[in-house]
């Protein structure tokens, strides 16, 4: 796998080499950042379940790209100063020219769609696209609200994470002539280990160690956003209680979390005291438990796939990804 | 071809719907703050030389979606507060939602076209697109420079105004079946068309009527951008010279303007002066003449189409842009 990803890199230099030094230094810059190339990687291995071409690696790194792209916006809307422990694009070389890189990236990833993908492919990759802005939307009108649903949280995950995820395993298998059922099974689990990863990483907003994550604890919470740990410590859901997929408030901490949430929104100044009080009333196993149980249905599903090299790394790295620390 | 612009109009309202309010919102007010829908328009003008078919119109509506997109994001990054006399997207809704709309619309662009054209088109868009976004870049770090040559400002304009007027006139043509060398001639005629186009426009930002252009006179040079007027009047060229291509400096404001332009980068604080300078010393009427060389290309070129309805629109078209006053 490293050596695929290797090539898979290569592409994406060449991709987005451009005759404009700003263009290619920042990007090369990016991708020197040592992102993890999951989604190629999910790709390549949904692949091996067929028979893999060339093209898969290309798609793989218009997968890379298409996440780039949304971070790099990311960053600027949320004023992130570093991305991977660098300084970010725009921190670099301005919010204009991190916009306009971003575009460059979405567009040159739409180039690689249209030509090596399917039509139907490109039409799904375009369709996940919007969705990933349109869930994004609904997060920045949910920013500082306080009465977030469990139901709205796993809708949203769904379209900015675990959709990507899932069309990397579907493009992978459907573009290496992998049977409908068995493409369909890939697509589920991508999709199961995509709600788990993003379930994980909003954990570590909580609990990582913030040299290893690159980045503050309480990030997103300052961004005024409403993760699992904390849904589930307002919840008062215990991790017994998650699993069982119920949860009335009962702990100390839900109610002191309510005392800080009495009004509508919530500030970046009580971000210190919330964060203490999930990571005290049970917030973190509770959310761990969700993670745990997408991870269940994605080893379910990959022991039904056939026997083989991809079906065990596929096992494996949905096991690392539930215990990552980063 | 109003009621043909009024399908296309319908087309896009669908396309950009959402279930998401902050996006049907948004784009509905942009889209009825009346654009020309040029891009359509050339497009569909060009499918008429051959057979129009229903899909004419969904790519007409894309490129008019490209083109909105890559205007909320200008208006972002320029931090402009008006679009066409209405608030811009992100004074309404802030500079995230207005990076993700963007970001949506192009989505939603590259979704038509892969559902709708030929993979060669979709590479095509995706390519212009991504020409565009360099340009921008390229533009960014020109911003204040003094030393801006006529070649690179005509490089410029190309990237990121002609090569979308010529791909919307390529896409019309050849969906419609019409002839490999009759779609050549289209495709030269929208790149003369577009090259004048935005020559014109850049005239305007000089000599407009700020309540018929709807923004404020002098906008792209408080920008740090050099355009046409203001090469030309540095150059020292009048309208005879420019239409001879040549030019050596020779007037009072070419002095007036090298000793405001004495360092490397001018300053906003200059624009004032530098506006009245151009305005009296035939930079204007240069530039304008650039204009007329492209009109009178595509108008060549429009005069050795085949006769009928189609060859009529697009003379009496590019007659119109060439002395419109918004």
């Amino acid at each position: 796998m490293p050596e695929a990803l290797e090539r898979v890199s290569g592409i994406i230099r060449e991709t987005s080499a451009s005759e404009n030094p700003i263009i290619s230094q920042g990007l090369s810059g990016l991708f020197n950042g040592q992102g993890k190339l999951l989604r190629p990687g999910l790709l390549l291995i949904a692949g091996g379940f067929g028979k893999t071409q060339a093209k898969h690696y290309t798609l793989a790194a218009c997968l890379e790209m298409l996440h780039m792209a949304t971070l790099i916006h990311d960053d600027v809307i949320d004023e992130s100063p570093t991305r991977r422990g660098q300084p970010a694009v725009h921190t670099q070389y301005g919010n204009r020219n991190a916009v306009l890189m971003g575009d460059y990236l979405l567009s040159r990833c739409f180039l690689l769609a249209a030509e090596y993908t399917s039509a139907d492919n490109a039409v799904g990759l375009a369709r996940v696209i919007a969705t990933i802005c349109g869930m994004e939307i609904e997060q920045n009108s949910d920013r500082f609200r306080t009465n977030i649903s469990l139901r709205r949280y796993l809708r949203k995950i769904m379209g900015k994470s675990a959709m990507l995820f899932s069309l990397a395993c579907y493009i992978g298998a459907s573009e290496a002539k992998v049977s409908r059922a068995l493409t369909a099974r890939l697509r589920r689990i991508g999709y199961n280990i995509g709600m788990a990863f993003q379930i994980i990483d909003d954990i570590l907003d909580y609990a990582g160690d913030p040299a290893a994550v690159r980045k503050p604890l309480g990030n997103d919470l300052k961004e005024g956003l409403i993760t699992l740990p904390l849904i589930c410590a307002f919840r008062g859901e215990t991790p017994a209680q998650a699993s069982r997929k119920e949860g009335a408030p009962s702990q100390d901490g839900a109610a002191a979390l309510r005392g800080l949430f009495s009004a509508d929104h919530f500030s970046v100044g009580d971000s210190g005291a919330i964060i203490s009080l999930v990571q005290n009333s049970g917030g973190l196993e509770a959310a761990r438990s969700y993670a745990e149980k997408y991870t269940a249905r994605a080893i379910r599903e990959i022991a039904a796939l056939p026997a083989g090299g991809p079906r065990d790394m596929l096992d494996r790295l949905t096991r690392l990804l539930l215990v990552r620390e980063a």
